[in-house]
């Protein structure tokens, strides 16, 4: 099996680490490839970043789409599953829903911790798309940038056990979701500081792409997510 | 004032249609300026089109921003409205959002009518994106292309008027929207043949703009609309 | 065009007050008649106040209803307006559901502060029939009574800026309504005092209803809001 | 125990028939009063009709407060329960709210048949406002006016059988609600028709009056409900 | 009228205080029989000890199933209410569903409190099944076991107070529902001590079972509440 | 890796083709045990069959816990889902929710097509319970008992696939989720039939608990699924 991981933020550092946690969590035998666009910005932060970085990641998935088994977009927002469901027929799974499945099965309520505070409403509307707003306890952020995942995780790190904690005492989370791709390789040690389960979402979105094609199932093309319609582009 | 409405696809035709129905509606004293992207899609009509549509729309906002006390984004899925309240402090209306408000004033429930069928889920995701999905007795979908308000506008007429009926007598709606910025012009007849009120959605976002600056709100840059974090675009 | 804006309680001055205000946020060209019933509470505080001015609220529609393009409701309770709405074919307008409105278009939630703890519940039902329960961070109250507005407005806005800021400090709001008619003209300096928008609802109310007409919307007839069954009064 | 049984509108014949049923479905040793407003319409058809009715209802309330243990208002729309409990410590039961409670226990989804289609939308409004609208089919109306409950009560019960067998068949209810005062005692023959069970709402407003003061519950005056404040009426 | 409350554990002592509190809520002429299986758990408390009761429960059901008019499943969890219902005709109450259609009449937002902190989660599902979660203000647990309410009534009663008093205080209640069978008779003093309504779940369940009677409801066996399919069991 | 299949009913033949269909579906390494209660219904048709099941498989878990790394249960209600999650620490997956999730990823909505009518309110529960209704089309049922996957597993594929073109074509559905475990093997067939992807919910369940170990997570034990108290059972 063959699973084409996009990073939808143009950062080497932080697909090179996307790349070590997908492969590290994906089964024997199946073929991990991480790209990342090489147009945009190096982070997702806000709205704007994120619309940025679509029409490049739907670029990427063009390129040699006939070559994977299922697409992983890893990035917490999720941004632009459904314009991928529309182009090619293999499964596309967001690391943000796959992580919310898997904490569903191992606590009533959750959390999700993650980077600006500015990113509370976006990741809180991710949530709410998914259907699952009532398991999710709080959304809560350490207010450091997506980037010092990789350029400071030890402050990274200690932010997410101080609000994870809050979480747990305050919010009735009974669970961790890390809501970002950087945070991949993070989720053991939190679990252990926090005695609780803490989701990575990479391997999340990894394990629940195989999960798909060992299913054998392929995006609906019913309606919603037919082929884009032929037209022109100016 | 002035108000910029930025028309997301690229087709000229529609362009100057939206034209005309924003001025007919806006205020005397208003200037209305209408524009759209160069590059992108004649149409918007699935999530591929889109988010092919949206940076170019982001484009148009900066080209001369300072020049323009409010924004109105004339497409019925409201795309990129988020990133764009990020981006400048004038308010930004979707057209999707401004029509909707306007018939929750005239009647307890209303119907979404729109082009082609395979835009039902994304319409009813605007709509419980706004908030407001209890007021929406249902989407119908006359199955035309959005071009064809240009082209066929008889065909399309005829249509609007065959599924508002089955959304007043089937579906329980008391007024219609029209779910399509191409439909521009089409409500006065369409309102005439179903003896109920028919909202025009873009004069409806051109008078909500010209609200939001009587009342002199900005967006708020309290949190989530902050500009874009400033960072390397590659 | 002219708008009749109906202060729902017998207060001659918060009357002269919403008039001043209603003016002020007027387009040119429009013209604004304001009364309050000659009979009923001097303040709306209680369903109990409610109910024994809604009756007169309708009373003060009937008396010549055909010389007015919309009407207003005046208190943010938006007491009556579905009784109004059967009455006339103009558009009616309560004050509650456009300020929120407006508030949706500037920030992804909002806090509404108001008077009375009392009323709490109240302003949250209203919320909540508005269908942006979603959108609301929370009800704020400054627990001094309606007419406090009028006689002591200093110690309201003082209120006002504080529970204001708890709102958006500890609540996740990023824009304020003001709750009452009565606050009418308080707005710039709160929005300044707290450096976020701040919804004044009469102007907003107002503004709401010209939009309306200028999209030549009236009431649905077609069956909720068909005129009252003609029958016997005792 | 005393009960005042509160007919909204001024119809002697309903207001007997309401009492006969009243009486016959409480315990040995309750005694029912049922009077009605002497001002008011006849019957309540629409939002005008209640709003006009609300302010008699109230004064009913007033006459001899004291003499009574609990307050039923039988209306099927519940008008001004929430102004009566703030009125008076005693418990005060609507006897929508009633019925409702009673058919939960019963069917895991219920519809509530109804006199005018105008009236649709105020039934679903009372039953979202109890809290219980997934619980409920569909609302079904018979298309009659309220008064053929006693000018024409053959008509209305092969109307109730009807539309109770389509709410059974189609919208998935499997039992029925009476929505309208004026049907009581016709709930054991529709019961019998359709093999399912069929609630009066005045019989479950009398019971479950008789609940509230067994258990020794009064309305809490803690916020909501607190008495009226004390103010000028004009 | 014969009505059979049924205490799911095994706790003769819990037993006789149920039967105790739901003789004294009872009418005149009502006879009670209360029982518990012979077999199963002496409290419950988790998941694992509800699945374990409720065979043990339709057994104690079976038994003599003519003799009574309806059954009283006395246990905040309505331990197995479906299964009941499908097994006779009869009306069958849960003391949950019961307590919160009281609370419901006398506040707009009430609060259950309960013993230990595990069962938070399990006592949200029930409110939640029930339909009245926006009524809800918040579950508070005193972290005592169930059996502590005979044994160590002294600091259960101590505890309901005080997080009954962080109900109305912190998180707007304005009612509470004592959320445990075993906290019969407490209602009266915690009522008097917080200066609200107290419900009583045994009693409200018993005077609800009484109702259903008096209106001859039987239970729908329309659909989902037909018999149990006849087949082998091993 | 070890996984425990249980099928909750007591047929060996329902249990053998269980077997099969999970083994089709596992990753290669990993070592598929399934068992069933010796005890109990044939099969789960009614809430009583279900509470009567649980304990069984309570007993079945306990049996050789610590002898495998994950559980599934294998009935499309996931009986007993919670209590398991008390007794063990290793993850435990309803075959009900991996499905849902899976069909999630691959549709915008989707319907579950199941056996009895009678189940269609427990179907929809689940669903409920799991928050995801809201991308529920519908619940359709052939009214066929379970065994007939068995015994006459033409009648219930002809079934399956009438009721799921109703789904796609009259409900808004755009894949198909197989509504009990007896349907195994089926998926393939009817997914070309109706040319949707159709989710095999034994697979989904196998393939979901090998993700959750993949991931090293395990239940949650910090509240809710904490070991059930240690106490006497009678």
């Amino acid at each position: 099996m063959r699973i084409k991981v996009i990073n939808p933020n143009t950062s080497d550092e932080m697909t090179r680490s996307i790349h070590q946690v997908a492969t590290a969590y994906a089964s024997l035998g199946t073929e991990i490839v991480t790209t990342h666009p090489t147009v945009g910005p190096v982070s997702i932060e806000s709205f704007y970043d994120e619309y940025q970085a679509i029409p490049q990641v739907l670029a990427e998935i063009k390129r040699n789409e006939e070559d994977f088994d299922a697409f992983v977009l890893a990035c917490w927002g999720d941004p632009g599953t459904d314009a991928v469901r529309e182009m090619v027929p293999q499964p596309v799974v967001g690391i943000a829903e796959a992580s919310m499945y898997a904490a569903n099965a191992i606590a009533p309520r959750w959390s999700v911790v993650t980077t600006l505070r500015r990113s509370h409403h976006m990741v809180e509307a991710v949530v709410k798309k998914t259907g699952l707003a009532e398991h999710c306890a709080s959304v809560r952020c350490i207010d450091l940038p997506v980037l010092a995942c990789e350029e400071d995780s030890d402050a990274v790190i200690a932010g997410l056990v101080q609000v994870g904690r809050q979480a747990l005492e305050i919010d009735g989370a009974e669970a961790i979701i890390l809501g970002c791709a950087g945070m991949g390789g993070m989720a053991a040690y939190i679990s252990q500081q926090l005695s609780v389960p803490c989701v990575d979402p990479v391997g999340a979105g990894v394990r629940f792409a195989e999960l798909l094609v060992a299913l054998r199932l392929q995006t609906s093309k019913y309606m919603t997510y037919r082929p884009p319609e032929a037209k022109l582009f100016h």
